[in-house]
């Protein structure tokens, strides 16, 4: 998505802030989200989260079709462990986007001082250390350290869906701070991996043809940070391992909106994870991610905000 | 519950410790709970959230019987901004249990640096600076500001569920790092405050009968840190402002474990939240929280830990 706002004018940038600012406020006056103090951290009416359930529903029953009941369901909170997070490199790639967690293990008197400068309008962060934690970038990243070992001959398909963080605010309400994914992930074979992320690209596809979306697949790339970052995306696209597919928010003003994400990771967490196939080999993985709060932007954006009013195979109940 | 570990003997808190990581270890052999590397935070599988589905049906029942439709639901994530988390006033009377986030906010160099202590296996985390937002201790915290401002006649009744945090690492497997609270608040008058966190004592309790569980209400105070802390304990049990309905995982090992707390919060947030009644006075708050991992935990205590053995009206779809 970064290349797309490269690629704007100042002038097209312009009209794209006002209409992401105009369709933000829409959305509040709705009282579909609830504004908060920094841009991209919103409430969610119960009106919204019926939606969110709607489109979960789809995107279960796409995964029953795909998988059986073979997918293992897990469910991870939005807090997990350092030690995994580090394994996922993505301080490496991402560091802009972290959210590392802080906490005061001090005695009485250490909160004294914390509480007197605080009193002060002084600034207390530096009596906070690490926690040990930190907030949970994508779905998966929890899931690979329970698979360090050998997978069974088939490779593991796994079902998560949890909150995510991403440090970046911003106007657009489609780039929240805090959203859910529901993933689908498979760990196994070179093959296995490359099969699961392009079968998930029609499936994708056809979730949201089922909930009236108009979509098309792109090749893409992470937001990598900084300089080197160029080169990671400039590879990424090369070896054609992300496919989003893109719903128009926003009509000519950018290039769409990616709600689903189609990404082949190779042996990437395979290998910082230690997880090996049936074979001894490295594991290669890869995965589908809808992203459910856009999802249902782009529900409300081609809906309509008032969802009494929406087709009744969608209807919230 | 500090208190009912501080009158435990050293043996019987070794027994106490013995039987907590027996329970967890069971739950994790039964694939309910996936260990992480840190105490306090575990993958949920499929069945597990199912239990918590089978839960929140009874608990949504509950609010419906008490507050009809009027009760406004509202999910919020599990990050909201640093300037309502200030209001909450949580760092003055649980700075331990506070989780504040930080952010990599610097260029290509800071980054280089960063990744080099990495690499030396040295701590990166003064590379990072406050990302402006806290993870959510309480479910009903972030829903306070959008109050801010006369509330309506009759007060205003929310329905919040979400993730909750507090940095307590244990063994025990009821007291998690990251969990889910369901909460409904009462915001209006001193007199509504106080009949709302009385009526839900009895509400609660019918709705853990419902589930099969035998709980007891128990007078109780929160764990405030410190010196301090301790009066303002002592003050909120004398002046009967919280209850909580406690379940015995571990028998006579200790006094139970709270599962929904029942509060009373007087003027605390209608002050720091400027909320005020129609009548132009401070509102006053209360609100009941069910923690619904712990709700699940005591049916596996109760009922076992194969669920397609529990009572029929009680067992997940």
């Amino acid at each position: 998505m970064t290349s797309t706002l490269d690629r704007d004018t100042r002038t097209d940038l312009s009209d794209l802030d006002l209409a992401r600012a105009e369709f933000r406020d829409q959305l509040v006056d709705a009282g579909l989200l609830v504004r908060s103090s920094l841009d991209g951290l919103y409430g969610r009416s119960g009106v919204f989260e019926d939606v969110i359930d709607v489109i979960d529903t789809a995107v279960r029953a796409a995964g029953r079709e795909a998988h059986g009941s073979s997918a293992q369901r897990f469910r991870f909170p939005p807090v997990f462990p350092r030690e995994s997070f580090e394994k996922t490199d993505y301080i490496a790639s991402f560091p802009n986007l972290t959210g590392a967690i802080t906490t005061f293990t001090g005695d009485n008197r250490a909160h004294a001082e914390l509480l007197a400068a605080r009193s002060a309008g002084e600034d207390w962060d530096h009596f906070l250390g690490s926690a040990g934690t930190m907030l949970v970038s994508a779905a998966c990243h929890p899931a690979y350290s329970m698979l360090t070992g050998d997978l069974p001959a088939g490779g593991t398909t796994l079902d998560v869906y949890g909150y995510c963080f991403r440090h970046e605010p911003a106007v657009d309400p489609a780039r929240m701070q805090a959203f859910r994914m529901h993933e689908f992930v498979q760990v196994g074979t070179p093959d296995q991996a490359v099969e699961h992320r392009e079968s998930w690209i029609e499936r994708g596809q056809s979730v949201l043809d089922h909930l009236g979306l108009e979509a098309t697949p792109v090749i893409a790339n992470d937001p990598f940070f900084g300089r080197a970052g160029r080169m990671l995306a400039a590879n990424q696209r090369n070896d054609n391992l992300k496919t989003e597919l893109v719903v128009r928010l926003y009509g000519d003003l950018d290039e769409g909106t990616a709600v689903v994400s189609c990404n082949c990771h190779r042996e990437h967490f395979g290998h910082t994870f230690d997880i090996r196939t049936a074979d001894g080999e490295e594991a290669h993985s890869a995965c589908v991610g809808f992203g459910m709060e856009r999802i249902a932007l782009a529900m409300f954006r081609t809906h309509g905000l008032d969802v009494t009013r929406w087709p009744s195979a969608l209807r919230p109940a």
